[in-house]
């Protein structure tokens, strides 16, 4: 091979080089892109319990990673009905509940960011949060206060976001 | 060409290309990086109608793909009063007012992944349910409670989040 | 170089070409996987002031760049107790605490994307609103009722989701 020939190759391969990251740093560009996500996946998550179906709220809704969960009161489901002991009795079902929608997403109590807590009497945010601490170990940020009224009479509603 | 200089060069080009290799990884985790965000974009929406701008809220927040909205009640805003027709016409007109906001954004109550329902009296529960079962048909995850107050003496307020 | 070598060595050469590409898009592709994240990092943030730690709560939990905040009350903590001059002087404290939490992990008012205010009063409506707006100047998405209590006799209570 002579000089010219060789030099000639070279500067073909470098160009060649330069064409071929040109083009892996368009597709990292587009892949990067792609990854920003333009949207969203949402999935209104169906119950665990086909009964429940009727419902007109799903009991779990996930957007990305994030889950946004109905509200929960201290309905035992096995009696349909809410739970014995005061309030204490309808906090302990009302974690028990929230634990039981997270779990069939393969979630934790220790996903939950966020908690509102809504009383039915503020005067049971003592005996209330004496539960709580039991179970919301990892401690997500929490507002409580009391409503006017909460559904089915319930002394206590607990409303979380998680993330897995 | 003699054998060793044939050999050079093949061990030239495997080097070259495990340089280009080499690049393109880097790239590949600087561009997904990037794409993991270190912020999101937030953006506070003007409303659609420029005589709203005076509030002291927007009735949209972005961030990323998530939208925040603000409370809406069932003002009827072509007469700048409550909608008539007790709890039912308050709760199509609020259900409207989300519509069009949502509907500004791109978006419907098919995006809506979370509703926070307040009440001004928690009998109205059932009356209230009726109407919103035709329209949040994808059943967001949601939360009612009666509150002791409503702005403007409203039955009803709807606090939506949504994800585009 | 007879001509059936270089033709030989030629396609040699492109094949090379695809083999590098197809392994950049394969990166390319993994690593937009990797961005898109199968999990979000969840902080549990330990409070500026230690001895707040006792509290059942996380004053911010970050969820990648979402911080959902404890709602905050007109709480003085220099002397442990709610801010004097009534409802405006209890609001003015609670954005201030609202602020400092925010502060204390880089971000200000301006990052707030949702805030939920919850009066004991709704009367005090007007009054709330006027101190809200002198720091709340982005404009936040808002939903602002009355609840039938507050802990600790609070006035107000805000409740803040921010976005970094």
């Amino acid at each position: 091979m002579v000089e010219e020939e060789k030099s000639k190759e070279n500067s073909h391969s470098i160009m060649k080089t330069y064409i071929q990251l040109s083009l892996c740093v368009i597709c990292c560009l587009l892949f990067a892109e792609l990854a920003a996500q333009d949207t969203t996946k949402i999935i209104f998550h169906a119950p665990e319990n086909p009964e429940r179906a009727k419902a007109p709220f799903s009991e779990a809704v996930q957007a990305g990673n994030l889950f946004f969960l109905a509200g929960q009161i201290g309905m035992d489901r096995t009696v349909g009905k809410l739970a014995e002991g005061g309030i204490q009795g309808e906090t302990e079902q009302t974690i028990k509940n929230i634990e039981g929608v997270l779990q069939y997403h393969g979630l934790t109590l220790d996903n939950v960011v966020k908690c509102t807590v809504i009383l039915s009497d503020i005067n049971d945010f003592k005996a209330f949060n004496e539960v709580y601490v039991k179970h919301f170990t990892k401690k997500p940020a929490r507002t409580t206060y009391a409503a006017a009224g909460l559904a089915a009479g319930a002394k206590i509603e607990i409303d979380v976001i998680a993330v897995k």
